[in-house]
């Protein structure tokens, strides 16, 4: 019995587990407090870590816009989740469970037990939906205007992402399914990793990345980045807020969800470093060099992989999705880039779709817990599987066509794409009117 | 009964709050020990944020100068803040409450609980005392002595600051009369800030700032900063390291402190992103360009505008108070630069001062306790604003004067700033005989 | 009676100490779970200042590779650590005590008490390890083979650094015997430290570093590192994941344990401050100028000599011991590079192994606790301080001597340097085929 509540409990729990402790003056509550408030400033810190591998897997020409982007689809994201995304996900069900319909621009005076559970969970839930937003802007690096891209954000920070949200960790339809994504393999990553697929489409590559010879064969060139320590940082920074990330999805420290967050730490860092190992040797054996982005990107595989099963596998399993997301990622960045024709200077897709959809389905396949078997490798039969494909074909369909269309609309009506002359001089130059590097002497012709 | 008692709770409440949990084996001791070192050591980080703002919007040529001004007054602060600073601010009351008068170079053998408190308290203190000293070097960049710097941070974290720390936090005048400073505003930033203008306003500007034309008429030169990415995770470094400044002031996380906690952490967050998209849109319209330091500075200016009133504010107000913020700083900037033609390199005193003044007078317009008014907007008068502004007023007059005074001092007895030819050649060379980027060809006469 | 326990207590507390608190449901092991999470964590962020300060004290063509190394030392050496270093140092007793003989590759299924202690331990201990395996990168950068470097690495992780932790903190026989090193400055950093002297020495120095005049006069070239910025932000994210490092090291926050984290969190900030001031002063006083890397070493000194004695000594103590350490460090990098004639690029050997037993010696001096003396100077005689002695021999012996067979062999079998033309190359370029930072002008002779 004891065995059954704790699956139901591990199931339940999740980045949207909105659990509210057993009373103001209890240490459950205070210890739940400081344990969201640590979760949701760790993934805040993310955005510091997207920011450096955007900017240092890019071309010190656009630098300064790329820094401007993550900033303000961080500020924006927070004031449109603030006044109808919260709303939209966490609000009480409407449309037949299809949306959240209450609790916009909630704005209590104050300071009861209630209303310190809402400024917990609307902190933590916050970070997560700035997260899904800012993937893309590393997707679409180097051409997209600046107040384009800003209406994108607000858009996906308000809409695309809280409404299925709603679905899975609102206690919506997904929830009731029995779909299981812990920390947001499906729920955050994959939804930027299609909104970035999209954008990355629609926009088009950069100039001169595809050229067609003579003899009709596209040549693909490389824009190697232009700072790895930065890159470097930022992957572990990444890593670092993704501890609070996965482990903070408990959604609680107290009982068993404190063995949880053990438990989720394990497997995070253990993911994170299969990763890194089997992309490093991946890209040694079929590039004749261990290629350093692809290793940096191995991280952030296994770190996507594990986000969805990182509570409901065993150390072991968590090496096991780590080595694979690390293969599929360099597999994923050469299709995208060199079969698809989709130019993504950051490898953002790869990462956070690609693996987020492996991660979601790998519950089905690892997951177990103690004893009950949900997984296909213990002896739970293809229904968890089922159910996780639905989650991910529900969910990439929401935020695919949505992102797809955003972006058309954008671009018939404002424009998404800087001019060519724009683009050859630099996003720093042309939309902000400085250099990101004043005083250094860069190749002007990159 | 009970509202009256958490608004005297609130009000007391402040990062001066010195509270003893109940016994070194209750769950209070060891939640309140850890919750005021996760808020120190986010308080610490913010040393990184502002080395990195520092350094990325000045030149290049005086990057190493400006980390070790960075890390020598943390450095020396906390030496002489344990010697001295901590008695002068948390002592008991001398001179009729002016200034505290004990606990100098305490140093306990013991590990009793009293012990306990103090290291807590000590280690929780010293970072916001460090944080009023740093702030200074940004104003005075690029043409500063290095020893003459050394002086200044030593005298205000051991005088300047805890003194009047002591009018608000340690029980003082202020105190008494109601002044509320939740997280430092004024008793932190304004410091500061006051600091950063004196000290620019007795050094000078860089050579080149200001020209005379032949028609008398004064042109202002700008000197882009170096590193925009740099200065990007300083400004997520240090919006990290705030959500301690601002969540930890709650001194504990016990009972209603806990709610206090996340409510700052929420209008926190807001008032930061307001301020970005405030100072953004007014940049934009007025100088034709989404301005990447001004929207950094708007991320700044709402967080120091917070700062005061975090505690006492809905988020509604929070997001009132960010984005006026993020008006001021653009215009403090503004006005600092080209009508009082002092050269405040990085906007410190914009940032610090001006906004510390507006959010400690926040307070007595937005501020609102479960119903008990505070502010004028929600009927509860004048008496809060006048209170607010009798402690700006306070706190200008001191810290202006003495930090007045001190560069004056500095200047007339060891010179306080460098020779025109080692301020051509850069600080680096000239002062630490080394360069920041052996190897990269920067321009020369930058 | 009590004071003894609380003495015992101190003593057997260490990063190695394995608290299980009482029971899942309790509020001790909530709160001691967290407490552990947030400690591991800030040791993790270790790994991203080692990575700046290496890379920002080293020359730019080998930026990406010593990034590379950071990545993968940790990467690697959390796997093997799991898969076997783990075992190896708290695994039950074998061979007599001389190591750990159970536990490996151990993964849990369940989400029992044990299994999240096991967790929970595992996750604060695998950081620790990857400290002592990240020291070396610095020590041996721009001239070691990238596969060589791998090697080393998870040779360290697996076995070098788990056996001798077993000593001490696996309840071997140095714990048998009293020797007290609360938070690693024998057991992680000499070990690092020892192995980074052997590494440089074993490799030889960079070409161009000892030129031989016709006199036969021997002249040391600097080689400047390229991005002190880098370094200094590296060196304050070490310090702030330091007070993780050694405040954590209680191994739990209940009872006196949390007196203990607020005690080392002051002792740790005023080594650090102290050690800062005194390299600064007589870098200045020795070299005529405020050495930018030298004060930057002398944080880290300070770090490193309040690592072991940390919670047993005073805080007028701990700044006694930074000042020293601060003193040795710049002693030791000029003997080391003048006169041993050995190339350790960032000073890795002199930082951890000079003042990693320096601070080991300090427990023997300084250590105190209420009113019972360990140390020299509190009337404790000298016997704390011959068993500091015999550990920090014992652990010398084992890691200095298995360091160099090791590098010694990889020099036999694989090579462990790369040829001429690729140092000069870059190892970036010969080794990855990649630059750091592509599109800037660096000097190419560099």
């Amino acid at each position: 019995m004891r065995k059954k509540l704790l699956l139901l409990g591990i199931l339940m729990l999740s980045a949207g587990g909105l659990y509210a402790a057993e009373g103001l003056e209890s240490w459950e509550f205070a210890v739940d407090l400081i344990w969201l408030f640590i979760g949701a400033i760790l993934v805040f810190v993310m955005q510091a870590g997207f920011a450096l591998v955007e900017t240092g897997l890019t071309r010190a020409k656009n630098a300064s816009n790329i820094t401007m982007k993550n900033l303000m689809d961080f500020c924006l994201g927070v004031l449109v989740y603030w006044a109808v995304g919260w709303g939209f996900m966490y609000g009480d069900n409407a449309l037949g469970g299809l949306i959240g319909g209450s609790d916009f621009f909630k704005s209590p005076m104050d300071i009861s037990e209630s209303a310190g559970v809402f400024y917990k969970n609307w902190f933590f839930q916050v970070v997560f939906a700035a997260t899904a937003a800012t993937i893309v802007s590393g997707a679409m690096a180097g051409r997209t205007q600046f107040k384009s891209y800003l209406i994108y954000s607000a858009v996906i920070s308000a809409f695309i992402y809280p409404i299925q949200g709603h679905w899975t960790w609102g206690g919506g339809w997904l929830a009731e399914l029995g779909f299981h994504d812990f920390a947001g393999s499906t729920v955050v990553h994959s939804v930027g990793g299609w909104s970035a697929l999209m954008g990355a489409w629609v926009i088009g590559p950069r100039l001169g990345k595809y050229v067609q010879g003579p003899d009709g064969r596209i040549s693909v060139k490389a824009f190697p980045g232009h700072n790895i320590p930065f890159a470097c940082l930022g992957v572990l920074l990444l890593w670092f807020g993704w501890f609070g990330f996965n482990a903070a999805s408990t959604g609680t420290a107290v009982g068993p969800g404190s063995v949880l967050i053990a438990r989720v730490a394990v497997t995070t860092c253990l993911a994170a470093s299969a990763g890194a190992l089997s992309s490093l040797a991946l890209s040694w054996a079929w590039f004749k060099k261990p290629d350093v982005s692809m290793t940096m990107n191995g991280i952030l595989a296994g770190l996507v992989s594990i986000t969805a099963p990182c509570a409901v596998v065993s150390p072991g399993a968590a090496i096991a999705i780590g080595l694979i997301g690390g293969v599929l990622v360099v597999c994923a960045v050469e299709g995208i880039e060199k079969k698809l024709h989709i130019d993504d200077p950051v490898g953002a897709s790869s990462v956070h779709l690609v693996c987020g959809v492996f991660g979601t389905l790998a519950v089905g396949v690892w997951g177990n817990v103690e004893g009950t078997a949900l997984g296909v490798l213990h002896g739970g039969g293809f229904a968890q599987l089922g159910k996780q494909c639905i989650g991910v074909a529900a969910v990439g369909a929401w935020s695919g066509l949505t992102s797809f269309l955003l972006f058309r609309a954008i671009k018939a009506v404002l424009g998404l794409r800087v001019s060519a002359k724009e683009e050859l001089m630099g996003l720093d130059l042309s939309e902000h009117k400085s250099e990101a590097y004043t005083g250094f002497q860069i190749f002007s012709n990159m």
